[in-house]
């Protein structure tokens, strides 16, 4: 007798197609993954000891200092107290669903959205608001007609080069809707996991440090900028539900991995993680550039993409909608995987009629052969 | 608007034990720390960098071979697609209460237990019958006449050195326990934390090793023989429910740290785990014979307690019962912490009269100094 939880675990389509792109003959635009060629070493050797030990469920309190830090820095104030190492801010997302979602819990989100933060609200029983979603933004004015009709126990947005779409939000509209989060008083839960990945300077103020009312929790990542293996991440919140979020994460896990703390506070601290940065971006720009021309070759006649100014994807669209997932057995054939985009649509879609393409793990060159591959692939299937 | 699981979120008595225990002048009987000094050194010097990518949900393939070949060894015939890796044990009763209970579900576990296991359990919704701990385990017939009355989704025991009581259940009962298990077809939870730590010689069998027919799940830890900091354990189960588990740990948080998973490696594949446990042994058997003695001169005319053959605690039942609680206040005030008994009841118990006391952490000299503190507290108290 499981739970009913168990019911709504997602299907495994994703795990599935991540397992046929370990075989190096295939060339993945699937998944986000960072490219391991620029990743920094990792020195452990000046660790010390008592790190072997039993640590606090908050997390390192140097590394909450700095990161604390970090959001003061980009406008959001923030108290080393109010800040909560995780496990990879995928833990910060199974923390938000402990703390918010009962079965039938109603939660307002981007239409499309990150599919691992679908994946974990539904397990908990969530139900969804779409929000439809613009290369600017979600518009304000959905909220309120939204929150008119049911009130959310939360927003989920992600305002920095979107996860999978690409958007990222005009200040104006991150004012607004602030300004309607803070007079219904809804909560915001923010997911910023790219912030750092900018390739054309635009606004990323979070929407978060707008609000002067509303609850907020602001999610953090270094998996993208550094190394995902180490799994830490952070999530940083509204005093008054902070409290909550550390037992969450003490009965999750106690606390997030010492070693992995430690590295981070010794490679933010010196410095080197924003040189680090400053040496990625000319990287993935040049991936998202090649990758541009690549799908401007190749896919101009059948389909439609904004090029972001950061962040790790194209969000292809086809002139001919079509059910995507179909589109995969055939690419994955032919030694080419893409992510279909029907699974980022929280509520049925049928026919996306998208794929989302990541560029910053192939080489320039898998980049040009696999594009062309794959538009084969969608010619060959009309 | 939160959810209802945080009305269930357990008071924050034992965080606020541990945040007192920091304090260098506190001698602290109340954790279950192993002990720093003799902890393995890390070394992380070469570990490969391909390391610092995301990882398999699953874990590490040679971690989980190595320790599907410790199961083996011990009885219970298990492949490493059956294991997955955790952060800490702790993450594996998360992903088990995700996998079996919902609001109201039933669970059956030893009175007392596992305080964390109880919180998590808890969070979720569980209800609880208690099955009645004896020194050398539950009353294999008390599970019989249980479920003749409510048929659990799970039982949850610790068969060796239990956390609190110290219990180690006979082989007898062990077997006892599974056949009635498979006879009623009741899922096994086996935490087994602390079965290196073994002092006296007894049977050690998993329960699980008997099963035939019951799904079974088994909890293990590295946290009391290496090093906690790294936060790796692991889960082993039935064939039938590790695909819902590792999709429950990759919404969770995709995956756990590699470079912990790196070192155990290394560690156990070297011969020096082995080696390292044979070490452990008489150092915590010297620390729980000094603390028996202590007990013997303090406390044998207030209180009753069994010498465990292994783990990390003393479970000291003074004759005259009260709520120990009311004790910590007095005791804190003069520097000497310890774990109240009753958290670690399922269901109210009033006044457990007991006291957990840990041995793994202290000094020689803090053991004695800081049970005769807490004897003269306890004769003050009446």
């Amino acid at each position: 007798m499981r739970s009913k939880r168990i019911d709504r675990l997602s299907g495994s389509l994703i795990r599935e197609i991540l397992q046929v792109t370990q075989r190096p003959e295939v060339i993945s635009f699937a998944g986000g993954l960072p490219a391991a060629e620029i990743m920094p070493a990792m020195n452990f050797a000046e660790m010390p000891g008592d790190l072997r030990q039993y640590g606090p469920s908050e997390g390192e309190p140097r590394l909450r200092e700095l990161i604390a830090q970090q959001l003061c820095n980009i406008g959001r104030t923030c108290a080393p107290d109010q800040v909560l190492v995780t496990a990879g801010s995928q833990q910060g997302i199974d923390l938000i669903s402990k703390l918010f979602i009962d079965e039938g819990t109603v939660v307002a989100l981007e239409s499309p959205t990150y599919l691992a933060a679908l994946q974990s609200f539904r397990l908990f029983g969530a139900e969804f608001l779409d929000l439809h979603l613009s290369a600017d933004g979600v518009d304000p004015e959905t909220l309120r007609t939204t929150f008119a009709k049911k009130r959310p126990a939360f927003v989920y947005l992600i305002p920095n080069f979107q996860n999978p779409s690409g958007a990222c939000y005009s200040e104006k509209k991150r004012r607004k809707i602030a300004a309607i989060l803070d007079e219904y008083d809804i909560p915001l839960v923010e997911d910023d996991p790219y912030r750092e990945l900018m390739y054309d300077p635009v606004d990323r103020t979070p929407i978060s440090a707008f609000l002067k009312r509303a609850p907020w929790l602001y999610l953090g990542s270094f998996s993208k900028t550094t190394c995902p293996g180490l799994r830490i991440g952070y999530l940083a919140c509204s005093q008054k539900l902070f409290p909550f979020l550390a037992r969450l994460k003490q009965a999750s896990d106690l606390h997030s991995n010492r070693p992995g703390q430690w590295w981070l506070v010794d490679f933010i601290s010196s410095g080197k993680y924003e040189r680090h940065i400053e040496g990625l971006r000319p990287y993935y720009r040049n991936r998202r550039d090649l990758m541009h021309a690549a799908l401007t070759q190749e896919f101009s006649e059948i389909a439609e993409w904004e090029t972001s100014s950061g962040g790790l994807f194209f969000w292809v669209k086809l002139k001919q909608k079509c059910d995507t997932r179909l589109l995969l057995k055939p690419a994955l054939a032919r030694n080419v995987a893409f992510m279909p985009g029907e699974p980022f649509f929280a509520n049925a879609v049928g026919q996306s009629g998208a794929l989302r393409l990541n560029f910053s793990h192939s080489t320039p060159e898998r980049i040009e052969q696999g594009v062309s591959i794959l538009s084969s692939v969608v010619r060959a299937f009309y």
